[in-house]
């Protein structure tokens, strides 16, 4: 009988700066679990210091002592044992990632996250699958058991290879973008039906799609259908954008998401994009929102530069040490993830309704089985059972066909460690509207530049 | 935009004594939707007199005054407008149903129920198929876009027929035995592990099957997995049985469930059957709990003879004189159904998981799609979304095998009005365990018995 | 019992000058069947000028007189009693043609074909639904048991929209551009390997994919793996291209295809594609082959002017009168197409394995199901049954996923006259790379110019 | 590049006195292949003595010269380099089927056969799936490339071990009773129709279904469909039955089989069931043609007794004496089996379509994925490409469906060793007409009869 006050989870990538910390957060509200995080980092020292950081909550918030915090030097040390594996770490350095979506711009290629699509999705999922490969190697190894949690980017790959190398692996994917369109929603039922103070909970939606770019097939509140409210605010705001105008703190603009690229394609597509501006943009061809930065401007998104996440990864190691020194306290509110809440299902004590990444057994019949896919799930005790979505509409998927067969390709090229078959989905990537010959070149490029995280790769094979 | 207070539910077979009272309670008992129950039967001097009974309840039951009943001449009456459909009909008289159950026993062929699986099962199919045609065929026509809730027996073939013949039907089937089996698990932890008051609801299960021979793989409360103490359980009351045991009474005595054959399937194939055992010996070979009397009485469960049910319709009949007179009152208490709550659910108000049976969309991969199976499925706002539960176990699929296609074959003979299809069926039944040619003078004699309700056959084509 | 001798074929387009003369042949060299074939077309005195032709065949070719011809004045008069079907129709004229290939040059985009992929292949198709679907709906209507052999194009629309709208029908595409790669390879036999006089036929292949766009995955000769010899070919050529130059002639300089598409292609994804550059080309971004007349130049073939098709019209026209005079005669020789081996496996005197484009039922597990699909049918009497194929290699599916689902989104935009739906896979074809205004512009112009043929369309509808 | 006259084939079973003699003959009669024959058998002796019988035929047959046989002493020596592998193997011995067929009789239970359905089909089956995965891994290791045929019984159970443990493995099962059923058909054609000296392979048949209970949907001869004459000639004899007599011969008696099973199916079902009837009755439910001696009398066929086969045994190995003494020579005519074809088409020399037994690729949509099915499959170089067959009719369904799903559930406990899940196939089996308490007995006693044979399997842990 498993003690749900004794769980032992292991979080890979324990020594983050910001999702462990939201982690810390959420756990310490939470009364009804507790026991044991076993924090594992390739960089040791970021874990050990969080494990400090984590116990040390229990000092300005007591009732956070259900939990304690360990950092362990092996993946196996974490893994062993454990009844709940967390994944959230970062695939390379962010010099890495400046490669990755800033080396194409000198082909007119523009990515504003360059995490996922795009060739900097690409290349990112090139160096994370060997590290995927490892980690659900070591979890047939020493807690098969165990339910599994990926936070990483580029999450369809990240899952996929999972059950590639793990066909048995219990493991989903979890990413908060739909969250903030159902935030969205509440504030059109506000604007256009005077609806107020609507939980983003209560908004039902049937969700289907891939992660970063999933879609909405349906959106009601309380039996209200919310689409044709939504076809009006989008009339009114397609043009100027909704919320927040950009201002000259260039921080706000890199960020910016004015839901443009949102209202356009449900103007023409007629379901609801259901992540940010800055992610959609990435999936429809380079020509559409992201041809240059005057474009994306126009679309009243943002492109963020990797030297923002630089500056930001300082001011976060600055309040890591302050966390230590108890300079600084963990400020103990809701993250507004819903990891928890997930966990206390799987556990049992709670039954579950929402959006994670699985591979597809037929919830989205046009999408061909054992790709990982985003619908709605029933989480309940020891089971994560994907719910029914139905077909992705046909023009949806005129736009999303394109990135599924190539994150299926990526999976089996990192997998062989074929880059000349990578190449196949990189020369296809929608962002890449350049010629075959420059294609061929930025490859190169790209893969030289991040070769330190590619050493599983003969860089030398790739024909061209 | 739809008003929860001014919902129009049709109710096809609403002369009925039982089902339509407790739904009545159930709605009067329900303050968050309310409207109009538009009453239909074949019976209309039933259904009037159930306008009058629903529509009195709220001189005693003031809250109730949120629903209005209205009797109406056709099904195009009823279905007009209809947000909500319930069918739950009795397919011809308790005439034909004396011989579904009782002429096989001359070959001793014995049923408990006689409404599902067994020769029984079969011959009210196919009296059941070209009812359900047409009603299929009315919702297509006269309200497309309504949830269509069955109750009516044979679920499988019921709910199968309404999306052959419609395949747009938002349709599903309802059946309250996995409930009971929830409630005999909270027994079980009560008993064997200690846990007390239990809601049913809290027992958290993974349901897969056919209507009337579904089967749980996972139960828990809590994260606390019940299969092992359901094993020990089993092996303790296997032989003796658990309950009430029968007394002299004989009501008691044919509705007689100890749940032995529960227990025997558990032990022999590691999944718990959750239906009543007169309804799990139904769907095994004859010769395992069914093989006589005397065998019945060994496995602890009882024979409900079709004499009773004619009796306690008379019961209900002067039930229903009382009711109308003002002499009796219903006890508006909640009925234990689940309707309400899914159609709360379906109008927007909450989310549920709950087992329905649906077509095989992929949520149990190792049924042939199409196919009505029954899992846990996710409602919400106009969504009722079958959740993926696995394949049926090899050993289970031994026995559940026989019947998905038996019934398979079941419907397209009623729908092609093919006798000679259906004998196939009727032939490989697991009850029918007489020689080939007594098997064709059964057939004979029971479609001959029930010819009033099977016009639309040709009964002289059966080749035999 | 069917006499072979006595078949009736329908022929749809039936006043074609150039097809139709083509099965006049091969059907004159087959002694084994015999019967009448019926012209239909909407150009009535084209069929009635075939009528004369073909009959006068038996004049000058004696053995030919078990074939006779008759115009038929309507398609029900045609598809009555019909056995066989055939449809080989122009869906416009090529003044609409000239539209689809030329008029997008102006925004960059060039078309060596634009009958199948790229912009004038969505026009194209747009144009021909409606007219497969009234050729179905009649095929339902008057022959519903007949074998249906379709030879327009766009091929996959086509086939998709028989099947979509009568689902019972027996219908099949053909296409001779496998048959032209078996031939490249019985020279490779030759050159690479000194096997000399190799019949095409006897070259094995495993065919899959869409039409015009098929691969390749094996290829053999008598047990000999023709795989790497073909590297070896590819990799000698791919630069300078094999065959005839191009010459001054500017006829041939159009046909022009000197295999470097198809070289380039295998050198990347491993596979062989099975059809000529001029069409392959098309399939793959524009930016690779079809940049501008200068890179089709480098890439060694030729884009097809819709000029040279008037021009040649025009011709056949001439050929046409000088038939109907009897002052030509029609060369009596086998055309290389399979259209008379296929009747003659299909009414039961052969079996027959070769290439075809059928619905997906499984043949290839990672395309959706019902999709058109070519590969390997196994022929036998009154059966086509499309033979496993296994997966496109993930490589290849990185280039062909996009249009199998535009091709699914135009069928279904034409079905439901969805112009808005439609342009969600003009505005993502691999050759459309200009911008979305662009490509609104280029779309509106398009579906004006060839006005005449959407009479079923809405053009404002258009939201652009 | 593989020379067709230097193949060499594994032959596992090689000491065969029978199967191997067939294909020596044909390999004999064959000049387009040639080469090695590697002789394995746990029988080693008899492996040695084919080789001399195999090597001694070219002494009377000079033809024959371009086949060697030798025995080899292990499965890794036969294996290693194999282009073929053969597998025909009597898994255990005469003794084992002694109790196989004969211990049901206690119980009422009659097989004709006894390898393949029945309860001695099932206990068959578990003695040989341990070698059959010990056959697979060795392919895996020593010849994963190998063409593999089986001709061991239980053919599906056979095929289907070796898919699940070797999922790449390229194997196949073949056997001979379609044709002995299309040569019934040339009969029909010719006492019906007058149609006379058909060569079977020209009736064009539709097969689908498991082996040894095939069934043909179309049969036709050059486009006349045969189901017709059929129908007539079955209403004809069905009574009496077709062909030889049963004389005072008790060994013609034994092998008895006067077709009046499989036209009574026909009359019933509207299909041709494909087999011999002594297999064909050992599918359907037990009181049908097997109930007890006089009723397999009055349906013209016969049980055959394993003391037959013991005795037949003795006649063969004294004619192998005699074949190694050089007194008796090998009959060299063809032997009706298709192997040496297959090899042929296989290898590149040929194409062929005919029926084999093969996982479910979709090639009968409703019969799950994987479970081996037999249909017609397309043989060319390197591929043998099951053909799409449709679904199993409805009503001949539900005599298959049962047997499919203790098939695949008898794989499943065979490779688990699960003797319990294994009984739940036992006690299903539509032979298995006894209560539960004798079934359990029955299945004990066979087990420990052959438990000689049975030592992968811990016998106490059946739980009864």
């Amino acid at each position: 009988m498993k003690d749900v006050k004794k769980l032992k989870l292991a979080y890979i990538g324990g020594g983050s700066r910001g999702w462990a910390w939201n982690l810390m957060k959420d756990l310490s509200l939470e009364p009804d679990i507790g026991g044991e995080v076993l924090l594992y980092d390739i960089d040791q020292e970021a874990a050990r210091r969080n494990e400090k950081i984590g116990n040390g909550i229990r000092e300005y918030c007591p009732e956070a002592d259900h939990w304690t915090y360990r950092a362990v030097p092996t993946l196996g040390d974490a893994l062993t044992g454990a009844d709940l594996v967390i994944i959230s770490i970062l695939p390379g350095t962010f010099d890495e990632m400046e490669s990755d979506v800033h080396a194409p711009e000198k082909y007119g290629i523009y990515q504003s996250v360059g995490d996922t699509s795009g060739p900097g999705g690409v290349i990112r999922a090139l160096r994370t699958i060997p590290m995927f490969e490892e980690i659900a190697r070591a979890i047939q190894t020493y807690s098969p058991d165990a339910w599994v949690i990926n936070y990483t980017n580029p999450m369809t790959v990240c899952v996929r290879t999972l059950y590639r190398v793990f066909p048995g692996i219990k493991a989903f994917g979890c990413c908060h973008e739909v969250f903030g369109t159902q935030k969205l929603l509440c504030k059109v039922a506000d604007e256009m039906l005077g609806i107020k103070d609507i939980d983003r909970r209560d908004i039902r939606v049937n969700v289907l799609g891939i992660n970063h770019f999933t879609w909405l097939t349906a959106a009601s509140y309380r039996g209200i259908d919310l689409m044709p409210a939504y076809r009006t605010f989008a009339e009114k705001y397609v043009k100027t954008g909704y919320g927040e105008q950009a201002d000259d703190n260039w921080i706000n603009k890199m960020f910016l998401c004015r839901e443009q690229v949102k209202m356009d394609l449900f103007l023409r597509y007629g379901a609801i994009a259901a992540a940010g501006d800055r992610h959609l943009a990435e999936f429809c061809p380079g020509k559409w929102y992201l041809k240059d930065p005057e474009t994306v401007e126009k679309w009243g998104f943002g492109l963020t530069p990797v030297s923002y996440r630089k500056t930001d990864l300082k001011t976060r190691l600055e309040q890591s040490d302050k966390l230590l020194a108890g300079e600084e306290k963990l400020d103990v509110k809701p993250s507004g993830e819903e990891g928890v809440r997930q966990i206390k299902a799987i556990v049992g004590l709670e039954e579950l309704v929402t959006n994670v990444n699985l591979p597809n057994r037929g919830q989205i019949p046009n999408v061909p089985l054992g790709a990982v896919v985003e619908t709605n799930a029933c989480f309940q005790s020891d089971q994560v059972s994907p719910a029914f979505a139905g077909n992705i509409p046909d023009g949806v998927m005129t736009l999303m066909a394109q990135t599924i067969y190539n994150q299926e390709c990526i999976v089996e090229a990192g997998l062989t460690r074929d880059l000349n078959l990578a190449f196949s989905a990189f020369a296809k990537d929608p962002l890449v509207t350049c010629s075959l010959d420059e294609a061929k070149e930025l490859y190169r490029t790209m893969l030289k530049n991040t070769s330190a995280y590619l050493k599983d790769y003969d860089l030398s094979s790739f024909r061209g």
